[in-house]
Order: structure tokens, then sequence, then C-alpha cells
């Protein structure tokens, strides 16, 4: 993509409404605009991260054995009343009133929805394990919107349903989002440590919420530093097979919000093994047995012909949320730092004087060779000053900068910068081709 | 994916509120299930025709140089009036109150808003030209929602909107997204018919309806038989290039439908060279000028620093919609016949008898096959009757189906069915995996 063509935004100046970083960066590099309170349009950059992370969130899914399925944003008040929940719920829920004047809402979670579809359509225990999920825009009306994507008003959230016969079979899905939650946020560069929670208006006895890592966290977190040298990236996974043990691994050690601070307990783990730090809740996942299945009657026959109360859980991932939790974790004074995975373009590549004409061939040569080989790259073909471009590049975060200035390009040199380490080299143009390939 | 894992309700009966028979099979096949009137959950088998026609008109939509970014589905009803629709839209518009007593709106379509993102982010004449898309659910609360995804109340659709300085730039947009939809029916296998149109709520001078052909479309068409032999993938189309000619050609044979029928021009073609047929509308291209710019105020700067008021168009297609109208151009009486290019699978996969061990190793040996090839594969290894496994395959309508009984599994040979043609052969299993494969 060519910066002269690409819709991208960016401010000169830190927006004044604000007030965490990820919101002020968002704004400054033309990922986001609001449209109303709470409310964001995702422009072309932050929507490629955006799609980038639901990415990820979907092959773990896939992974993991559940399937993909979309349910509406508009869910009917009927089914929220069959689970006594349509009062419960408050003002964050929207409540909306169609022309024939029936009661609607804008959906903030679905468990009725989903359990509404699934008894209306399993009969039996063979069809049982089911796991379903989606990836869908989700309302809450927050009191007082803030910190940008962090608590937005509408956000994208992957939420999963789990059936089971019983409570066995429950723990094996409970067990298996578990897994592949930390793989998740693994592959986003993040260090997610599963904390024990409260249930909250979801429900239910079994509860673990995924906090990441990062300076400028929401929520101070005490635990052991297992956790930040764990690798489940590395591990051989078999989603069929007993998960138990990794679960066990991932929970036996002490950590905790400050909400559930045991001084105590965490004083008992030796010093040097002792880690303070700040963090973000990204997900959160819950067993509620039948909380849901009992008063929407979710039944199947088991072997015996008997009908049999389903037990459920649900597993959800702040999406949306993500974009900006990433961005707290991994930023510099000069703007994001992405992690490869997540990056809307890997490289970026700067022509620092477009009227030269063989710096613009060495640049256009060398945009013409990425795009073939299928690298993501925004060129900066526009006519600015040197240091607005580096400003820029260093913004909007990409993993590589490509810099090519006539004096390099006279030699067949370019200089290749990491963003994340700042480290730069003077190349030729194939060394640095073939480094930005490999990597 | 194994049918004994998968989540696909089949229905056996013809459920009694669906009127056609797109809204039928979707049903049938356990592809959609209502929610509410006019609103529907996607069912894992829907949910993948569903993403397989969003990439595609992504892909095209990306190759004609629009650029991806994503809207909200809530917006203020403040932009609303800023235009002057807020009360001329009409009860179809869903209005929302949120807890602070704010208007709201959940959106049918959205000028208004990528007008007042546009209008706060381009200044100059260099911020032009620019084609920008989203693909998002939208709501139209119809008085009476029926025919399924055919006419529902939640729906998911692309929305392309291009700003340019005059006329002339506004036409060379208007003449991409042209023929970027005439390419992206076509790799649908549908037969598409751009129509001269009313422009209706949306405004404008030039408009054209996409209608496409369907043997129980909605709505009577008369045309010249040049459309359905003209085949736009075979044409070499450089989107920077000049467009004209083709738009041209496609819009000098005669093409109406009923409302806008004149008998005498269609007299006028050569009998043999007319062609009556039923139709459904897919898509709808608008320019129209500065009707919203003009109101919000959205302007930029030309060479001479003078403000020029921006002409726009905006570019629909009913991506859901698309949905219903593949299968109401695409069916028999057995069920859906998928073209391969939209198909929840490319092949359906039949163990004739789970019990006879010779029979499963080599379905499962072909399962392991066309699953390490990449081949999208439903794998039927549930204990059922052959017959309803062969009525379910046709239901569904996956372009091949692979099946695998006794009698041939002891020889090494597989039936291999056509769904289009109905055409079967008995083929080796390595025979089978080649003509799959190279298709």
């Amino acid at each position: 993509m060519r910066s002269s063509q690409f819709f991208m935004p960016t401010l000169r100046e830190n927006p004044a409404e604000a007030q965490i970083v990820s919101h002020r960066l968002m704004l400054r590099a033309g990922m986001i605009r609001q449209a109303s309170a709470g409310i964001y349009s995702w422009l072309p950059l932050g929507f490629k991260v955006l799609k980038n992370i639901e990415q990820i969130v979907r092959e773990e899914q896939d992974a993991a054995g559940c399937q993909e399925l979309l349910m509406p944003t508009i869910q009917s008040a009927d089914l929220w009343r069959e689970s006594g929940r349509y009062d419960d719920y408050g003002k964050e829920m929207l409540r909306i009133t169609d022309r024939h004047e029936r009661e609607m809402l804008f959906g903030p979670t679905n468990e009725e929805l989903i359990t509404d579809i699934f008894r209306n359509s399993a009969k039996s225990y063979r069809d049982l394990p089911k796991l379903l999920y989606h990836i869908q825009w989700k309302f809450r009306d927050e009191v007082r919107p803030r910190f940008g994507v962090m608590r937005g008003r509408e956000f994208l959230m992957k939420d999963a349903y789990s059936f089971d016969l019983d409570y066995a079979g429950a723990k094996r899905a409970y067990n298996k989002m578990f897994v592949s939650y930390l793989r998740t946020y693994a592959r986003m560069g993040l260090k997610a440590i599963p904390m024990a929670a409260d249930t909250g208006p979801i429900g239910g006895d079994l509860s673990h919420e995924f906090i990441i890592l990062a300076d400028t966290g929401e929520s101070q977190v005490f635990c052991h530093k297992n956790f930040v040298e764990r690798d489940v990236l590395s591990m051989d996974i078999d989603f069929d097979g007993d998960l138990e043990p990794i679960v066990q691994a991932w929970t036996s050690d002490y950590a905790a919000t400050e909400e559930k601070h045991d001084k105590a307990a965490f004083d008992a783990i030796a010093s040097d093994r002792r880690l303070e730090a700040r963090g973000i809740e990204v997900g959160h996942i819950f067993y509620f047995g039948t909380k849901y299945s009992d008063p929407l009657k979710a039944q199947v026959q088991d072997k015996d012909g008997k009908p049999v109360t389903l037990h459920m859980g649900s597993y959800g991932i702040g999406v949306s949320r993500l974009v900006g939790a990433i961005i707290e974790a991994s930023h510099d004074e000069n703007g994001i730092i992405w992690p490869e995975s997540v990056a809307p373009f890997k490289v970026g590549l700067i022509n620092l004087k477009v009227t030269d004409d063989v710096t613009t061939k060495a640049a256009e040569d060398i945009y013409g060779k990425l795009k073939a080989a299928g690298v993501e790259v925004l060129y900066d073909d526009r006519d600015e000053r040197a240091g607005a471009k580096f400003a820029e590049m260093d913004l909007i975060g990409l993993p590589w900068q490509l810099t090519v200035g006539p004096r390099g390009a006279a030699k067949g040199e370019v200089e290749l910068k990491n963003r994340a380490s700042g480290e730069k080299q003077e190349l030729t143009i194939e060394a640095a081709l073939n480094r930005i390939g490999h990597k």
C-alpha cells in the first residue's frame, strides 16, 4: 500500500480526550475515530490489526475443536425473560422497541440465544459434546465510556459456549478453552496469567480471568514468576487428550489481582520469585452448570432415554479490547510497537527523496519485490520531510522500517531498522530483503 | 469435519413458514435458524457460505483499489439530522434511546457516517480520490420480514463510498465499482445484468441495479442475450486504466425489469436474441454528487486553495442476501447445488458402512489425504442408513460426493458424483482424489 493513497489520517497533537496511552496512540495513528461516546469507527490501519487479532482467536478456537457460527446483534426480550436476566441486567443493556412495539435488545452476551438454538436442535447424548463460538459486535451501555476501545460501548467479542452431559464433560470443555486461551495470547506476544475469578452476572461455580501484563495496565497483579517463564507455544498440545495436567500447572502457583490478594500467601513465595506488576483483563471463562439450561429447559436424552439437563460454560475474549491492550503492553515514547503477528503491515518502506530518480527507482523496486513475495508493506512515497516520515513510522509501529535515501541508493544500500529494539543496519538491498523475508 | 461432530441440525420436514425455495432449503440444511422475525442465527454450515461470499466481495473490492474499514452499527441521530434523513427515513429505521436519553439508531446505511469521517480527515485535493468500504450488519425494520435472508431485518451488507473532486473523478470511481461488481457476481457462478435504476432514498443522478438470473427470482426481467454470453472473468482488467469502454459495452444493450420495461425497445431486438427471465437484485450503485457533502459541508481545498465540495457515490452488495440468491439460482428438487467458489465444503465423503473395517479404513484414509491436501471435506462417519446419507448430501449441495462402500472398498474403488451434473463414476481412490484435487 502506498502512503500517498492510504487512508490513514494521523494527528500531530495529542487528543485531549484520551486519558490512556493506547487511546492516545490509536487516535494519533489514525486507527480509529470516535463516532459517538464509546463507539468507534475502525479506519483501515486499525481495522487491519483488529482482523489479525480476530484471525488468531479464530484459528485457536478452531484448533481446540470449537465450531464457528454467528448469532445476530438484536435479540428478543422474551428469551431474556425466560432466564430471568431481562430485569436483572440493568441499564447496561441497550433496550429497543421495534415498529410493532416488540421489546428487543442489543445483545450484551449470548447465553440465552445459544441455549435456545441448542435446545431446539440437540435431542440426544450423541449430539454432545459441543463447543460453539461466534465473533460478533456487542453493546453495553456503560454509564461513562472511556479509555477508547478498552471500555467502549460497542465492542467486538469472541464468545464460546460448551454443552455437555455432566460436570466431567464440562470440565473437559473448560480445560480446552483454558489452554486455547493461553495459546491465543501467547501468539499475540502477550504474557497472560489465569486467575481464579468471581463469576459476576454470568453466574456459575468455576471461573478464571486472563490478565495480561502491561506497565500501564488498569489493575495491580501479584503472582509467581513461573507464569512469565512458561512457554505454552513450544508445547505439543493434543486437544482431544487429557489437558488437566496443563491446567493444573497453570493454576497451582499464586496469582491474584488486588481485590483478591492474599498477602500471606504471596509472601510465602521466595522473594526473588515474586512478581508485582500491572495487568489488563482480556478474557474470562466460566463453568455455570445448569444456570441457563434449567430455566430454558435445555435437555437431551441420555443412553437410557432419560432427559438430562445440559451442563454449560461460556468463554469470552475481548477482541477489540485486545487492540488497546496490546498497545498498553507494547509501546514507547515514540509510538506503538506491534508484535509481528498482529502488525497491520510487516514493513514500512521509506523513500527519503521522491524527487531523486535513483532513490525512487530503488524504492519502487523494493516495493514491487516485497509485494511479489506476499510481504505486507506500507510504502511512504510522499514528498514530505524525512523527519516527519520517520516519526510517523515510529508512531504506527510496524516491526521493520526500510529506508532508502540518495546516498545509499547510489551504492545499492538501504537502512533496516527494527522497531522493537531500535537496532539499525546498513545492508545491501538483497540482504535487507532476505532479513525481512526470513523473519 | 466429521458429521458425527458437526453442528448441522437438518430438518426432515419442509418448514411451514418458508414461502420460497432458498428459505426452505437453508432451514432444512441447518444453515440458519430464526431468532426473531426477520433475524437469523447463522449455524456453521450457513456461516461458512456467508464467509466465502464475503471473502469474494472483499477480494474484488480490494482489487478495484477500495480500502476496507469498519463503521459501528449504532449511530448518532444528530448526524442524520444534519443530512435531513432522520425524519425522512420513516419506520424502517430502528430508533434507539440510550441510558442518557440520547437518540441513536441502528444504521440502515452509512452515507452520513462516512461523510463525517471523511470531512474530519481529508483537507486537500491530494487526499483524493478515495474509495472506502466496509462489510457490516445493518438493520431495516421491515413491516413484514419474509423470504428468509432475502428480506430480513438484520442483514450483512458491503457498502462502499467514493470521494472525488468532480463528476469526472466520481464517474471513474463509479466505473471501477461497476466492473468490480460484474467480476464479483461472476466469481460466484452468477449471471449478473446491470440495469439503469431509480435512486430511491439514497438519491442521485446515476444508478444501476445488478440483477442476477434465477428461475425462482422475484421479478421479471427483459434483456438482450449478449449479457449472458459475455464473460468478464476472462478479461484482463486494469482498474487504473480507462474502464469506460467496458461499462459502455455492458450498458448499451437493452435490459430492464418489469417496472421500467419498454416493449417497443425490447421488440426491436432480433427475436432470437431476446431474453425474458426471472431475476433477483443483489447490488445497487449510485452517483449522487453533493447530496450529502453539501449539507454536511464536506470539502477539500483544490490546487488553488479554494474549497470544493466533494462528489460522492455509494455502492452496495447484499452479502447475506446473496446466500439466498445463489440458492434461488442454483438448486434442484433434491436440494442446493453450490458453485464451488462459495461451497461450505468442496467434498462430501460418505462412509456407507461404518461397522465394516475395510470400508472404514478406506474412508478414514481418504479423509486424511483430503485434509492433508487442504481440501475442505465433510465426512459422514455416522452409523445411519445409506439413503438418509445420500439425501442429506444432495440437500446440502456440496460440489462433489465421494462414496465408499464395502464392495468398492474391497477393490480399492469409490464412487464419485458431481452434484451439479449428477454424473457418477466408479474410480480408483487415487483417480478420484486426483479428479477432485485438479478441479
